[in-house]
């Protein structure tokens, strides 16, 4: 085999997991799309150690995510410690990757950092305190994150971001020492895989449910949500998963408020945390 | 000069662009990790068309980022009608690069799919109406648009994320045909960058402001920022920016509330959208 089929048969096989039976008609390709493609949520891993410098590579990765008028509204802050870990992983309800993992992330929205430049410099910030900058702050923290996930697995290190960091944000940020103004939006879990741990990459919904052309249109999207939902239960059957199809899977997921965890209280939290969301 | 060598040659060389003179020590490394460190946000494209097939790339990488519990809440529109791509350019504030751009991507926060599912199973979603669903929805549109970032990039593409759909969600809504529950959380150009729009590397705040060990530590932060704001004073003298360092440019984008063209009033416009934020 020649290396562009080797790279066709790549594509395809990442294609058809990644989509099944619908998969769509792609352009342009190469090894790094064909290794994004590869994506899996890992939640078991080895204890082997991270290289040296591998944190500050990631960092390096992170920081060159584009950031919304370079105000750089991120922070990381690397968790190794093994009882710090064990907190965390009791906070998200008994995640026992996050103890087992070489290295863990804590992902900081730190709105804290620019708030001391005004307060050194004595200029009131009258952008602080709405929706608009919270949200700005978490996506900003999003898109370096997403960059260090891309980053590690190139590497042939797996990741699971953890978001159960949000069940009780106030004890992570006691935990990890943050300001006022900073709250952990994600962890995320480093590490090499255990091999029964790499699991399957997980189909997703067909590119004709979510990409839509000039308008919104969910004109196809119960036919298309009947197919994924079959390509769900195929899944669910593989991994005995409980909920059968993606539609049930949703309404256990939304439908009780107790899946929450708690978090329907962020908003309290926060504002414990110094956070204004007007 | 043999391959190794090469590659710490571009190793370096990305380290240097990326944050002056306060090169971190990295690990593990590969082409993957420079490309994500020689990441430009690019404002000026050609009229060259993306290859075909290369939007359906985009959002098979963008579709394979995690997503929380699987509940793939974003979405994706294309634009590339002139008429609609004017008035989004008018809408972020003249933003000419909407309009030159072969294709523009407007990434949505899309709870209204599953508030379908809801309406049609007639199952009542408890958890809906929440911050830390929204924030959720946002995250997971960032994680996505982030990968499709890293997937043009890799391909000879250039990008640029436009925040500035957020001046007016509303009417982005509208001319996108959006139902309630759905908005545009930002666009993302893609295309063919003009020599001339190629630019610099922006330089990023030093690791040891942003990277912490075990605990928030801004102990060295002001040495490190002043040593960052003389690397963006020369970067600004570079391309005759008005302000010169980066405290100054924190100082002039956080101090006055006219800097947020009119986004101090997204929690109402999303309210209008349909969206419960408690």
């Amino acid at each position: 085999m020649d290396a562009l089929t080797s790279g066709q048969s790549d594509r395809d096989a990442a294609l058809g997991d990644r989509y099944g039976s619908a998969t769509p008609s792609v352009g342009p390709w190469n090894d790094t799309i064909t290794s994004l493609l590869r994506h899996r949520s890992v939640r078991g891993y080895r204890p082997d150690p991270v290289p040296a410098g591998t944190l500050e590579t990631l960092i390096a990765a992170a920081q060159s995510a584009a950031t919304s008028s370079n105000m750089q509204w991120s922070s990381a802050i690397a968790v190794t410690d093994p009882a710090k870990k064990k907190v965390l992983a009791e906070i998200a309800g008994g995640q026992k990757h996050i103890e087992e993992c070489p290295l863990f992330i804590a992902w900081v929205a730190d709105m804290a950092r620019n708030q001391r430049i005004s307060d050194q410099e004595k200029v009131d910030f009258a952008c602080m305190p709405w929706l608009e900058t919270f949200m700005v702050a978490c996506i900003d923290v999003a898109l370096a994150a997403q960059n260090a996930v891309v980053a590690a697995e190139s590497i042939g290190l797996s990741t699971v971001y953890i978001g159960a960091m949000r069940n009780d944000p106030v004890r992570v940020a006691e935990l990890l020492g943050l300001p006022r103004q900073a709250f952990v939006v994600f962890g995320l879990c480093v590490g090499y895989a255990t091999e029964k741990a790499v699991g399957e990459v997980k189909p997703r919904l067909p590119q004709g449910i979510v990409l839509h052309h000039e308008r919104y249109d969910a004109g196809q999207e119960a036919k298309l949500r009947q197919s994924y939902d079959a390509e769900m239960t195929k899944f669910s059957q593989r991994h005995e998963l409980q909920a059968a199809t993606w539609t049930q899977r949703v309404l256990n997921r939304l439908g009780p408020l107790r899946s929450m965890n708690g978090r329907e209280k962020m908003r309290t939290a926060l504002a414990s945390l110094g956070f204004e969301i007007r």
